[in-house]
């Protein structure tokens, strides 16, 4: 199991890898029946004739799925993932078939200077395919706490 | 029904407002579940004692509402919402009972120079709650193709 890891234990440079996710065609017709019903996110025949030439993940579903990587072993922050927006951006479109993991690395720690027991965090976190082909690049600024003082002797 | 537009048809200025989505616990426990598994998205009780201090939606519960809304009434595009990408913000959480919907206003047009039967669009959308309050922010790019030229007489 990864450490928790609170502000001070971030610098930039530091880097983490997230398990993997296998994504079917099931998976990527059932969010888009959720939340992004259009013809290239539904139906592998009708998704040939459009600009996906062939069914595609709505980038929203690239998203969740990364997000779930990020919190269960992409990000081991102690008080969580906890985003307070950023870029996003997806280069390449996510199939079916694809394994996807999320590589991060921490680009920038922004202490506080209002809130001492907390900082802003910029992280770079791209998702890749099983041939390491990058199909979203996500960089958010995250809200990290510090470690309560009460288990850091002073 | 609202018009199915094209590249030509938008210009900056140009402006969209979605229908609405009620939003209820156990929607956002769902997506929590399925795709951003922390305590502040899972549990009313246990999200009270956490930075939310009550059960907030994921952001991406907020995007993939913001995406459904946009597609079925919210950006009449005639070949779909197709997003390269684009800055997204969570100015404040989503909670249980919200009514959500979204008003967007192009920004910019961009047509292509390589490929001139389509261009880029900036769009800023914003997802706002039943007291106007804006929950997010996105500003994607979009591709949006021209009219096809066998139905515009030259």
């Amino acid at each position: 199991m990864a450490a928790q890891l609170y502000l001070e234990d971030l610098t930039p440079g530091t880097r983490f890898t997230s398990g993997e996710h296998a994504l079917d065609e099931a998976q990527i017709v059932a969010f888009a029946k959720a939340y992004d019903p259009q013809p290239f996110h539904l139906d592998p025949e009708t998704a040939k004739s459009t600009f996906f030439q062939g069914l595609a993940a709505s980038g929203w579903h690239t998203a969740a799925i990364t997000m779930r990587l990020l919190v269960e072993s992409g990000l081991p922050l102690a008080d969580g993932v906890i985003g307070a927006g950023g870029e996003i951006e997806w280069p390449r479109p996510t199939r079916p078939g694809d394994v996807l993991h999320v590589e991060s690395e921490v680009l920038e720690v922004i202490p506080s200077r209002s809130q001492p027991h907390r900082g802003m965090v910029v992280v770079r976190s791209e998702t890749l395919n099983q041939r390491g082909e990058v199909v979203q690049r996500l960089t958010p600024k995250l809200l990290v706490f510090r470690r309560p003082s009460e288990t850091v002797p002073k």
